[in-house]
């Protein structure tokens, strides 16, 4: 059996789970809380970062959201998520790795900061301008997405990706600390209700991190 | 033909012209200047980083340095650099997301931005305090290499892999701009001179980046 550390509002660890669904790959969650940086998981991974997997006898150690999703990838025959020709692989990855850079260094790292670790760890008022920056990082993200979603099905292409997987990942992280508003959005909102009412996503809409509330249209599939 | 997009101080398009060089793929230089924001880059990249490599015919551009890999790695034959088991693959991986995230971030980003981009762009003095910092940050994760190498003959096991070109490229542009001392590290200083003597590093020894001096020792393989 595999074990995931991670916390309920992680996005790196969101994209693995939405993955290990579809795939239909069984694990078991465990609760870490990087910022409290416990020496047991500090060993296991010396970033101190989640998401990381193991097994059950930790003869295997998997770190890092991509190592992770290439590894399942590469493991298992259901559910291609990195498919296609080399050159489609490519596009895949090239916008994985812009939804785990620019978008979440613009939009969901802010948030993450402004709305969860100051009210968890530092006790501190988040700050309104760096909020009102974030939101509108997320609309030009958006008017990218939306030029993608005008010419394609999927982020990546024809087909369901790890791409959009990352986005949803990213995307419903923010959305749940109130910095998203689809507004003038419409295909970036038709496409994530789609990603909405998969089962393998399902599970990560109904969970809640303590204290904090995501908005009321968070979890609706119709928003 | 492939063009590759870069500059000679960018670490990750280092990494990607050491793993062309061991497979042998030829390819053009093109010199492009990110923060010079030119608009037909940013046509091709919408996030305006390099590398980005293209056909001549610009039918296939590929962007972001980890999909860039990936692509060589399953388009050619030659010198398997994501190679053996799939835990092996995932131990690369983390790896040289280690080198491109924390390496990177604590060592040769602040490097960059001090000793290059304020002299080529800001015209400003670089800041005494953050680059002590930095090459405080490069010994304590040469302490993780030194470790690593105590148990292993190359960076992820028994063979040369994209870890230790993705390495190699960070350290490199990190010596280069004066901030790395291998004192007190004598395993990552054997290690570090047997690639600097692979063929596929001589020719990114050789160049310079303009105004910018490397320091002695820099381009000897006895150092
Ligand atoms: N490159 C890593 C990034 C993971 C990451 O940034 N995780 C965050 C939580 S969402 C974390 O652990 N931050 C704590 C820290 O950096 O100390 C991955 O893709 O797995
Ligand atoms: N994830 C990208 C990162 C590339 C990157 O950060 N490139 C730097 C140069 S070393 C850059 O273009 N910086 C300019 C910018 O971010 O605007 C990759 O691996 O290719």
């Amino acid at each position: 059996m595999w074990h995931l550390f991670q916390f309920p509002l992680c996005p790196f660890s969101r994209k693995v789970r939405l993955l290990l669904g579809e795939k239909g790959v069984g694990y078991e969650l465990v609760r870490e809380s990087p910022w409290q940086r416990r020496d047991e998981f500090i060993d296991m991974n010396p970033t101190g970062q989640t998401p990381v997997m193991t097994q059950a006898d930790r003869d295997l150690i998997l770190i890092d959201s991509s190592a992770i999703c290439e590894y399942f990838e590469e493991t298992t025959d259901k559910a291609q998520l990195i498919g296609g020709t080399a050159a489609n692989r490519a596009e895949v990855r090239r916008l994985v790795s812009w939804f785990d850079h620019q978008f979440y260094g613009d939009v969901v790292a802010p948030l993450m900061h402004e709305r969860m670790k100051k009210r968890l760890v530092d006790r501190a008022a988040p700050d309104a301008r760096i909020l009102r920056e974030a939101m509108k990082n997320a609309h030009s993200h958006f008017d990218y997405l939306d030029y993608l979603l005008d010419h394609r099905t999927w982020l990546a292409g024809a087909t369901l990706s790890l791409a959009d997987l990352a986005a949803a990942a990213h995307i419903s992280v923010a959305d749940y600390l109130g910095g998203i508003d689809f507004k003038g959005h419409e295909l970036v909102k038709r496409w994530y209700a789609g990603l909405k009412s998969r089962p393998s996503f399902r599970p990560l809409l109904s969970e809640r991190m303590e204290v904090i509330k995501p908005p009321e249209h968070y979890d609706k599939v119709d928003f």
